[in-house]
């Protein structure tokens, strides 16, 4: 684990700062002032992780305590509001870079959840909510129907990646297996739904 | 209370899966993929009972923890997307079920505030809460006005069903009365404003 | 410190008020029957503290068990509600108050994260949230964008507040004066903004 340590706090802010992207483009589109666009950056960066952190009994929540998060956050609202259309050429590295912080948001919330001592229900639950709950957040604060509920693989990547770490540790495989088969699974399954546009089926209402 | 309590068990379940249901159809509605639905599901079986278990400190929350409220709204929601014609029909069944759930998150979430030692404007505010914040957290997802705020006798008749709760606990009725008489206020004036179609007074706002 | 503290729970509880009447007045344009009003009005008035408090592990949230806070927004629900013309006229003094609301939000908020223990900059965000959460629920709530990310000086003023209440505390300086100078810095930013219509830069969309 000790070598990977620096590897995963990189993709850790990597995911971060795609994070936020997704939120200061998004706030920028619906008019927010600065302020407010710095907000829902931060918000969509560190939302999860912060319900993640209530919800397990981590006391203060690492989103508000670690000023590395913050820096991040602020940076891509800034580079986001500053170099706009740099920023929409980055379109496809934003979707990468949001499907690794997506994929190491799942693992990394599934594995603080078991290091605090829950159950695996738990831990898959709140995997998958670090990953996607920052989504739903910018989405409620900006007045939509969350995305990451009704769009393509999403939320169901986060939670297969928290799924391989529970299993992982159930069977107790050893060193940091688990960790890294549940990132590789949630980002090749985010990487092709885009790639390949796979959906999950909706149903017609029939009035 | 020993014997009562495979009885609440029963309702607790039958109301975490007529709420569950009542977030599958509304989820459904608003074009959600199937895992959408599945979230949405959950959130409104499970959602006021987490928020209530955040603020009194019991950590985590049961609807992480207890499985049993997972398989509940899982299978609430698969019924609902297989079987729409048949939920059509079970209108009435459910707002049976969803007055059966509100009457009980109502009062047990006085109680488990109560036993967890807080006092008796907590008690009243949480059982409140952990029914209707559920419902709450459905519309703020689908991007809708809190029905629960705008129509009927709904948290009103969870407000006065806590305050049965709080009111037996303070003047130490014995065994488990105030529960049942609290569950039995709140039942009954929720079943007789849908009958009677009782309405709490609206202003017309003079622009 | 102590021959302030009057005045503080003046202010405190004045600033409830404010906030409550400001989402009565919002609730009721809204549509919401009498007892949806009353659960807006003190949403607005205490979520932001309830936030707080759960982060900082302060359980049970004191905006749950302190019955002030509950009677001063039930007290500012029912007067919005029959007083409605009283109200509309009551426009600057309700600003007036919203203000100081904020202001005081904002460094008690800071404060008292800083007495949990908790570092500078959860005190930051934490004072921020402390002051602006209720508003940001109250639009939530009521399906809008949160205003006080997209108008004006308002949650940069809360922030600027909790800040120096935060670099008082790192400096130690004596008494209360970092609090009075948060206190007094926050809310002459913010009547500054209104009275001069001082509005933070909004990017128009090339699309």
């Amino acid at each position: 684990m000790i070598q990977l340590q620096p590897l995963y706090m990189f993709i850790d802010l990597a995911g971060t700062f795609a994070f936020a992207v997704s939120g200061a483009v998004a706030a920028r589109q619906k008019g927010l002032d600065i302020f407010g666009i710095l907000v829902i950056a931060f918000t969509v960066a560190c939302g999860g992780g912060i319900i993640r952190d209530v919800c397990i009994g981590a006391i203060p929540p690492a989103g508000l305590s670690d000023w590395r998060y913050l820096v991040v956050a602020i940076a891509a609202a800034v580079i986001t509001m500053s170099l706009q259309p740099v920023v929409k050429k980055l379109n496809r590295p934003v979707l990468l870079f949001d499907a690794l912080g997506l994929a190491l948001f799942a693992v990394s919330g599934a594995r603080k959840t078991l290091i605090f001592g829950h159950n695996n229900e738990v831990a898959l639950l709140l995997g998958m909510i670090t990953a996607v709950g920052g989504g739903i957040l910018r989405d409620i604060l900006l007045n939509n129907v969350p995305v990451v509920l009704q769009k393509e693989i999403y939320a169901s990547a986060a939670l297969a990646g928290a799924g391989v770490v529970v299993v992982g540790n159930y069977f107790k495989w050893p060193g940091d297996w688990a960790f890294l088969a549940g990132f590789l699974l949630c980002f090749a399954l985010r990487m092709l739904a885009l790639h390949f546009e796979w959906k999950l089926p909706v149903f017609r209402e029939d009035k």
